[in-house]
């Protein structure tokens, strides 16, 4: 059973037609007049992180990418429960810890902590608060809406092999993302679709296409802005950057500084096209977990 | 730094009084009108679980435990998150999440899926509503009130062996803890303190006496109702059972069965009695992770 049989199984199962949260970015419960967001985000050593990276740079990561999905929903952060598997260099883990909480302003409610053998994996859950009904997901593309993203994209590709490399160029983007928690509340009332790129934009340019219906996403490649012009192609199917990728009708007036990269066409018997030419998972979109 | 030290640096963290859920079950947090209470728990093969067991009976215990948390806050269910590694038997981890899930009428929310090297590790965020509150907590014990279990302990215990040593004993307990939901709500508008016993009768006693302020756990090991009679040390040792542990004023009258175990007293230079012995965790009070 590979991931995706796994994901259609869970929500499959007959009482819990709610497992939306499975393939959006979070989840969106409604209880008594407040709408919450509820996401969950794992992440394993030399997986999602170098192995033997700085245990402070993985305490932020782990926090800032689950704040990222609630910045996707346009919701403020409540707080965060950990799970953490001890290690010998926790105290790294605890100044992480608590510069992302405090930049970010986010309680720590929880958690867990466990002994393991093997590669250490952490969890954290983030709940937090939508500011805007409805709450922004994937599927609301609109045919004629046009597409766009927040700042550069390939930066933490840099970052990352600056890293792995020892090179001296600024890893910060890679180690530190910056959960666009401010930029998603002041979007969530204006557009149509709105998630924060993890895996790559054009993998996640697919995903929302395909979550909203009947549409095509036309992206102009020249468009998209980059972190390394000479290296387009990659900075486009990097994941990491933790953008936010959002649709909005035409002539929207956005109060957030974003490219437009394309346009939600009807062309649905594709959902993804760079520059006229059609574009599958097969092409290598992105990073697959 | 050992997991205490580590527990005490997250709640040291300056922007976070709230980081009572690392100690307590859960946490509990006020959002507009509504009391909600967030438990997270983490589960690794070979630790919390036998090496080879049925992936069913692992996604069950994995959910119940934390329902078990939320039972001792006497909070409803809203829903959980699941952290899940893909391994090769992930039909059966979906058959047993659809059993619990529908057992206790809870819905999915939303989780997240990794691939990854070493132990498999699992984990889970259960959401819930208090039903009742104050919301009951380790800490609320008084002098003078009756110290109370529900259900019989070492029935886990007995259910690890039998499944551990393949011999014909029922090792449903041990596989699939009951959370009791029902009685935890019954019971938190009469309770002064409440927990589940997770790791050990005696280890939670003691947990909670020294959560309360000035107070002492007197115990009657007698009273205290056990699987198996010849092994009694060990039944109140042993976690797993996911009773509850509750404390009353004298004279409460309760609407759920459960044992007398003991009285809270003022001998607060020694947080736990049994049968007028000091006990101290150096003495092997339960199950420490």
């Amino acid at each position: 059973m590979n991931e995706a049989d796994f994901i259609t199984a869970l929500r499959g199962l007959a009482s819990n037609p709610a497992a939306r949260g499975l393939e959006d970015d979070a989840a969106v419960i409604e209880l008594s007049g407040e709408t919450l967001v509820l996401t969950h985000d794992t992440m394993v050593d030399g997986v999602h992180v170098l192995e033997g990276q700085d245990p402070a740079d993985i305490a932020w990561k782990l926090v800032a990418v689950n704040l990222s999905d609630l910045a996707a929903k346009g919701a403020e952060p409540v707080g965060v429960l950990l799970s953490h598997m001890l290690g010998t260099d926790d105290h790294r883990f605890v100044t992480g810890l608590g510069e992302v909480l405090e930049d970010y302003n986010v309680p720590l409610l929880g958690g867990d902590t466990v002994r393991g053998e093997g590669p250490r994996v952490w969890g954290c859950t983030a709940i937090g608060r939508a500011t805007h009904t409805p709450v922004p997901s994937r599927g609301g593309a609109k045919v004629g809406d046009a597409i766009y993203v927040s700042g550069t994209l390939g930066a933490a590709m840099l970052g990352f092999e600056a890293l792995r490399d020892g090179v001296e160029a600024d890893s910060t983007p890679y180690r530190r993302p910056a959960p666009l928690l401010e930029e998603g509340r002041l979007l969530a009332p204006h557009v149509s679709a709105m998630m924060d790129i993890s895996d790559g934009l054009l993998l996640d340019c697919w995903r929302m296409a395909t979550a909203s219906e009947f549409v095509a996403f036309e992206l102009e490649s020249a468009a998209i802005p980059v972190a390394d012009e000479a290296r387009r192609g990659e900075c486009i199917r990097w994941g990491d950057d933790y953008q936010l990728l959002f649709t909005a009708p035409e002539n929207t007036k956005l109060s957030v500084a974003a490219t437009r990269i394309g346009t939600v066409t009807n062309a649905d018997f594709a959902p993804l096209w760079l520059d006229g030419e059609v574009l599958t998972p097969e092409h290598g979109l992105g990073y697959q977990h």
